[in-house]
């Protein structure tokens, strides 16, 4: 293991995180506020360890396997938020520095689950520290899995993560750096879109970048203690468009400024993502008006609301679905493992495993009156190969083997069994509201410290698709070869 | 498809049936109780319409492929419990079709959920009924996995149901008739065992044979309101022994009885069977000590009890787990999705699944980090299929698909969260008790009928282990051929 380069890339990282502190000290500064020192100190301690790390590792081999791979994509979000945990921590915002960790670490992973209760007292330095891991976390899982994984040649990975259908099958560019700047450029174009739809609507400029931040990352953190509820319907209607577009896989995106509607129309995934939406959002619609005999309009943009929100993972609250009859927020709790697209800022299983699984068991039964017939699973007119099909099988296993584990453990640790089911999935899934004592008006500050950390964990879990974290607990992996 | 050798197949059995109703129509005349004319009723429309259709269908062609087998399987069940209800139905003893129906079929499937309030007040040959309905699912079960279902050469079903690993590996006997007497032999040998046991324990011996039918079948109908709670120790242990055995390989009691102990010791299944048992007693043994500061031997028993009596997807009932701190019944509560081992009464997914995904997950580890290589999972010093572990990867993701969708529909119906899924869970493992308001001390009655729909559905599709019942609704399956 080439741990010289692995940590050589770590302090890098480093450096470049204390960069954005002094960018933040810099606004704190501008705005007048208290947090200028905990910005500035946060940044000296990063740059400190970052430059130390440096000179250790600066005779490193340029040489990168597998395995260091692995490493260095698990190791950078926790590297990160063991930093970017400061600023909150040293200007006592959040005392605790388990509560700090995981507020830094549900941003990096754009979950958005929170331990501030009054968001609204915080200065704007942290505010937009808050926003920016988001935005930070979205860059780099869109790089991680259109760009770093496939184009190194993980191809089982690639393929595990279901990444790669998108990538295989439409290219977007061979290299990772020209591939990492379109990504970017796409994101910051997405955002910047955003903002200024939001200050047509009238939202100040330094909220309305907040939120973009939040909606493009499927983060979900926003600068208000009732995130978007007391919003006019326009900002609700433009977060909603943002919120799904966050949703779809970036490749589309390129696809779409490219002026080639065909390969969207196309994408079943795609259509299957917008016909859930459509239905589920039909269904709640429905029941919430013949249940609180509300007007269609408003019921409706409720429903729209909440489903783009958690199906995307964002998990912006325009309502409290706690409220709705019970049927309707377990509807929400199954949105919380579906996911949206792969290839986009979006958590959780994702559609597209989900429709390969689905056409896989229906094909299962035909399989089983034709025993001798080889009936392969096909998406958009390709054969996918039953190693895929295995993988994915075994990553959904996992999924709910590690989701109903983690809800054991929350219960140990003293959280009733929907509280925990509902802090394990929003984690895994990367959304931010669960359900009981963690609902979209409530946060995670109660919760034990223990299950912070298990929450932590999962939280990473989730945003590296379970196989890319757990791989380095397995012995075999530290194995010289 | 040869619709008339199928239901010759139905007419036959039904005549067998109404045959089983005379009987109990005697027991019930030996009590000289009010249910004669019942079993009588029941027993002359069951066999007026079984000759019917026997006449019906006399002039059939032999001829049976893997499509008709597959309707037998699943027709079977639910033509039993048809008629099955009618000795509940016409002596008022249950007065709506749907709660004797839902009766019936959770006796037939030996899943033990009741609707019935006040199960002393009944008839001797109605109890008997009840009962014996759990002695013939139980005589179904162990014959289609072990001996119809492989010899009819379904080898891609077979391993699904992955019995196969037990009956390839270690074959009981090539022809069905000759498994089916063996088995059977087995079957009423523990059975006939477990009476003696319990006569010694100074239980009544009509209790004993239906506790006994209760137990082998791996049911759970009592022919007490408060199940085993009010029994005396010894009692209790008696009924945790033969449930352990009821949730074991058939096969591997056949060794026994052969003296081929090595193969029991050598059988994975069953030594992890026996671990998860005692863990997960320890673990609940110790966490009542704290909790209730009862004494060892009572929380010991207490936790034995409720652990076999689920895991086996018996559902007898010791003690109220309901009344448990949370995190305990949620043990209980994953319990419900283990099972116990395949060829066995019980229901659910069984162990062998669960340590096959097992093996599996933890190569797919070893799988990414060699790439090249070739890593099979091994069971028993075989090498399993790539296609089995697909196989019963498909089988998992299904069950939890259905375990949700079923939940969501129950909550439509009006239950709540927690009731909803211990309901689900408690039918499709064949298990009896459930969580919420279908817990261990409470009944199915206060649902809404078409929720007992749902629930008999699912009984029946855990039961035949999804795909057999779910394939005769794929359009593919009655296509011609």
């Amino acid at each position: 293991m080439n741990f010289k380069y692995v940590f050589y890339l770590m302090s890098v990282l480093a450096v470049i995180e204390s960069g954005f502190m002094v960018l933040c000290a810099l606004l704190a500064f501008f705005y007048g506020e208290g947090d200028v020192m905990s910005f500035l100190s946060s940044g000296l301690i990063t740059l400190l360890v970052g430059g130390l790390l440096f000179l250790m590792t600066k005779n490193h081999k340029k040489e990168i396997h597998r395995r260091e791979a692995f490493l260095v994509v698990s190791l950078v979000w926790v590297f990160f938020s063991i930093f970017g945990a400061l600023p909150y921590y040293i200007g006592s915002y959040v005392p605790s520095y388990t509560n700090a960790f995981f507020e830094t670490i549900s941003g990096f992973t754009t979950t958005g689950a929170s331990v501030i209760t009054d968001i609204e007292a915080l200065p704007h330095g942290i505010l937009f520290w808050r926003s920016l891991t988001h935005l930070l976390g979205g860059m780099g899982i869109l790089v991680l899995s259109l760009a770093i994984l496939p184009v190194f040649g993980f191809g089982g990975m690639a393929m595990f993560n279901a990444e790669a259908a998108g990538v295989t099958v439409d290219k977007l560019h061979p290299r990772i750096k020209e591939t990492a700047k379109r990504l970017w450029g796409i994101y910051m174009l997405l955002i910047a879109l955003e903002i200024v739809f939001l200050l047509l609507g009238g939202m100040g400029l330094f909220d309305a970048i907040c939120h973009s931040f939040g909606t493009l990352a499927s983060g979900g953190f926003s600068t208000r203690n009732d995130s978007i509820m007391s919003y006019s319907p326009y900002i609700q209607y433009v977060i909603i468009v943002f919120m799904f577009l966050a949703g779809v896989n970036f490749t589309l995106h390129y696809f779409a400024i490219k002026g080639n509607y065909k390969k969207i129309v196309q994408n079943q995934e795609f259509k299957f993502y917008l016909i859930l939406i459509l239905i589920v959002t039909a269904i709640i619609t429905f029941c919430l008006i013949l249940n609180n005999h509300a007007p269609f309009e408003h019921s409706f943009r409720e429903a729209l609301f909440q489903v783009v929100s958690i199906i995307t993972s964002t998990g912006f609250v325009s309502a409290n679905y706690s409220e709705w009859p019970s049927y309707l927020w377990m509807l929400i709790f199954g949105l919380m493992f579906t996911g949206a697209c792969v290839g986009s800022t979006s958590g959780g299983v994702k559609i597209l495993r989900h429709l390969l699984l689905f056409k896989n068991s229906f094909l299962e039964f035909k399989r089983l009156i034709h025993p001798a017939a080889v009936i392969p699973v096909r998406y958009s007119h390709e054969v996918i190969g039953k190693d895929v099909i295995f993988k994915i099988q075994a990553f959904v296993v996992l999924y709910f083997v590690i989701f109903f584990i983690g809800t054991i453990i929350l219960a140990f640790l003293g959280l009733d069994f929907i509280t925990a089911m509902g802090a394990v999935a929003t984690t895994m899934g990367g959304i931010g509201p669960g359900l009981g004592k963690v609902g979209p008006v409530d946060n995670f500050l109660m919760l034990p410290d223990m299950a912070k950390w298990v929450l932590s964990f999962l939280m990473l879990l989730g945003r590296l698709e379970l196989f890319t974290l757990l791989i380095i607990f397995v012995p075999a992996f530290w194995k010289n070869q």
